[in-house]
């Protein structure tokens, strides 16, 4: 049995090192397009290999700057990086709202860089499932680290944390009132804050008053947030900041939680596949059985409940299977 | 066969029009308490006569002095309303983030007035079915008109247009940069626009701007949202707003939509709750069935993709029951 020779030809190039195989894949994730999903099965034997970090904090808080300054001290490190920026969406359209927004940029000729911006669509769930595969591609490519940028709206950036392994949240000093509850949303979901644009007044205030807020909350996991500050106009603090991201993943690994953590998360992926094909299963019904139509129709007319009637579906399915 | 006398007592009591009761089965929905269930089923069949409006819009805004100003009108029309304000919540701890925000206060001794409060909890899915279940006791203890209060974060707020008929967006006229993409994030769920604090500069323009860009787009739907500026330091344009609402509802009923879009909605409440099961048996498999956990761990090691052990699983639920 020799797997190479088995794999699709998507994969075979992209495993070659085929930017443009893996632009295509990439694509067709977005796309749903069914045609790859020979290509992501066969692929996902060589992934398991990156680290997925989030990077996620409120529109103007410098996160690309942040980002660029990153990519470069990981490159001169050596390491092949991905970068992934989700943008949101219109929940409707599925149009991206803020335009093609990404803003980092590959060095030219860079082979060990790969950048994409993708569209969040506002799918619940699709966002992390589709981010999810595409790191796996870039893993599978090759890539040793992954950056997943997103915008700090709320659900999203909890979703990506099923995603990643280790989540940065930036803020800046000084943020208005409007983005007072999206900091409290982030708050939870931070293993490393970064303060940016530590040249501003007020940095190391806002840092301190982090640390004591984090300081006063319960250390119920065993890692306690790290604060870090970091200016991207003179790259101040990139490299504490990637140092307390290193310590992050050091941590899972000691405690024995990224096998743990990877377990659940690919058992709550795989659960998720098969409840939303069940739920097609009946949305369809509901189109093409009569029987089903039926008990919708009871339902509007107020004669049967909504609970009841699903757990008549339920049992349905149970009995004719 | 007398329905009166086979209701639960808290269901009963509801129908007599007794506060505590009310107030007791929203918060069993809340925590989650099966013990309502037997209520909240035989209620279903005395619901389907509220009018549903979503209110949202970003901090700041003034949507509880709106809301004020609202139910003021509609009490002086004989109306009798309740208020949900959905709070945003952390995630992880389920507490909500910015602590009792409601601002909206029941004229002592109104008996036609309900106020409620609750946390989004961050379960997806689960902000639209608690609020559809409260909206429903609402309903079902005679109030005509539900009006439901969201921050304009993103997910609850499309959430939320899963439960109202007609959904209004507030903002001012000038709104941070950070809000920017929450407010393009709105854009596509208003049925009515509300430019509030008109006494503001700028608010007629951005009315003007905002029904120009409203007039560019495709009113493939046949409803173009309405554009009202109103102030609450006056009571200047409240009126007009409730007659925008007014006007979306009557279009609903005119173009036949309000029965479809009900229909539709059941049909995916029910779905979900037949998935949301199914879910639940798998997870619990997992963690039960030593076959299930082993094919878990091949997809850890990778022998197996999460796709392929996802078709097993479905194809096994088939072949087993």
């Amino acid at each position: 049995m020799s797997p190479a020779e088995r794999l699709p030809a998507p994969a075979r190039e992209l495993l070659k090192g085929d930017r443009r195989a893996l632009a295509r894949l990439i694509s067709a994730v977005e796309d749903h397009d069914p045609a790859a999903l020979p290509s992501l099965r066969a692929l996902y034997r060589r992934t398991g290999h990156a680290r997925v970090i989030g990077v996620t904090g409120p529109l103007g808080v410098g996160k690309s700057s942040l980002l660029n300054a990153l990519l470069k001290r990981l490159r001169e490190q050596g390491r092949r990086v991905g970068i992934v920026a989700v943008d949101p969406s219109s929940p409707f359209s599925g149009g991206s709202v803020l335009g093609d927004r990404i803003r980092i940029e590959r060095p030219p000729g860079d082979d060990g860089v790969f950048v994409r911006s993708m569209a969040s669509r506002g799918h619940t769930g699709g966002v992390a499932a589709a981010t999810r595969e595409v790191c796996r591609l870039l893993d599978a490519y090759g890539m040793d680290t992954i950056l997943v940028e997103t915008v700090g709206s709320g659900q999203v950036d909890v979703e990506i944390r099923e995603v990643a392994t280790t989540s940065v949240v930036v803020l800046v000093p000084h943020l208005g009132d409007e983005v007072q509850s999206l900091k409290a949303g982030l708050f939870e979901i931070a293993d490393v804050f970064c303060v940016n644009k530590s040249d501003l007044p007020g940095a190391e205030t806002a840092a301190k008053d982090l640390g004591e807020l984090l300081g006063l909350g319960p250390a119920s996991s065993g890692w306690r947030p790290a604060v870090v500050t970091t200016s991207t106009k003179d790259g101040t603090g990139v490299d504490s900041l990637w140092s307390a991201i290193e310590a992050h993943e050091a941590y899972l690994d000691r405690a024995g939680l990224r096998a743990s953590q990877e377990r659940e998360r690919l058992g709550q992926e795989i659960v998720g596949m098969v409840a939303e094909r069940v739920a097609r299963d009946l949305r369809d019904g509901i189109d093409r059985d009569p029987e089903l139509a039926q008990l919708l129709e009871e339902v509007v007319a107020r004669r049967i409940d909504p609970q009841s009637a699903a757990d008549r579906l339920y049992r349905d399915r149970a009995r004719r299977r």
